[in-house]
């Protein structure tokens, strides 16, 4: 038995989708990202920035926000309609062979399919700035800033599709800080645990 | 490098403690775990199951119980007391050679300390009470009422002492679903991690 299926969420700044590429790499499974976007923004007509910030964000920061969003008649918002869509998509997805998922909702999505495996990256707050200065070309505190608000709208948005704790051990088969364990070696941990599985 | 100090910190019924000490014997290291509370007891005088129940667990349920609790001049209580000399013992402990210490708030106490790797043992819920069952003698109604006090009691305990949240990912060097990875595969990794960390 092993996993043909690993969902990686995580932390901006901690190397989760790195290390989601690599494992894909180590372990021949097609990897998908921005991928999911680009197919949503097809069926969809939607701008891909658009989606990136609707798919996997928040739909609505707050209760205000959500009561003024417009709905179409059965009550779903255009959020609603836009995780819909990205949900079906990331299914279809797996029934195309073995792969790794990062972000995108797509460890609740999978949560229940037995061949998955659900990763969370996360890292010190140090390490994850040096990063984010280092490939995103920021000054430190527009980093932070952008850290900030992006973990926030990712763990929103992932209460309000889920009803889950973002971060929290118990939703994951595994946890990493990848500033203590190192990415190359959360590469390893992951890919080994995916073929033992 | 290696890691000289492993803390597990872990959910009722998640196996953490029988995986603390298969790592422990894996390592050759020394196993700490209700051996502090009966040092607690030589040097308080209070009595071992009083201790288990405040230097883990919640020193005040809540800010009514915090409220009525008995204080010095100092305005210290006595679950600050037990505390404090619990973290010393634990101090102590980690002078006299490399060591798995589970639970007592060990992971927070040895935050800083670069030789140390943090652990967190989840499990899905059906498993836990599984084992609870079976290894506590209880019913499954008992086991689910235990299995949810202790974890409440832990988990405010931890926020009262740490003011950082109990089972959070990145809170730990890693973080493993025992259900999902196996009790052995967890003493596996953990091993195998603190000798390349």
């Amino acid at each position: 038995m092993s996993k043909t299926i690993i969902t990686i969420s995580r932390e901006f700044g901690s190397g989760g989708r790195y290390i989601g590429e690599q494992v894909a790499k180590r372990l021949g499974f097609s990897y998908y990202d921005k991928d999911i976007i680009a197919r949503v923004a097809e069926e969809t007509g939607f701008a891909p920035e658009f989606i990136e910030e609707r798919g996997e964000y928040a739909s609505r920061a707050g209760i205000f926000a959500y009561a003024f969003e417009s709905r179409d008649r059965t009550g779903a918002s255009m959020a609603d309609y836009l995780y819909s869509v990205q949900s079906r998509i990331i299914l279809d997805i797996t029934d195309k062979g073995p792969c790794v998922i990062v972000g995108r909702g797509s460890d609740y999505i999978l949560r229940e399919r037995p061949e998955a495996m659900h990763v969370f990256i996360c890292g010190d707050e140090k390490a994850k700035l040096e990063r984010i200065v280092r490939l995103y070309n920021k000054s430190e505190s527009e980093a932070a800033k952008l850290m900030k608000d992006t973990d926030k709208k990712r763990s929103i948005n992932h209460r309000y599709y889920t009803d889950l704790e973002w971060g929290k051990a118990q939703n994951y088969t595994m946890s990493l800080n990848s500033s203590a364990v190192g990415i190359e070696r959360c590469v390893d941990i992951i890919s080994e645990l995916a073929k033992k599985l």
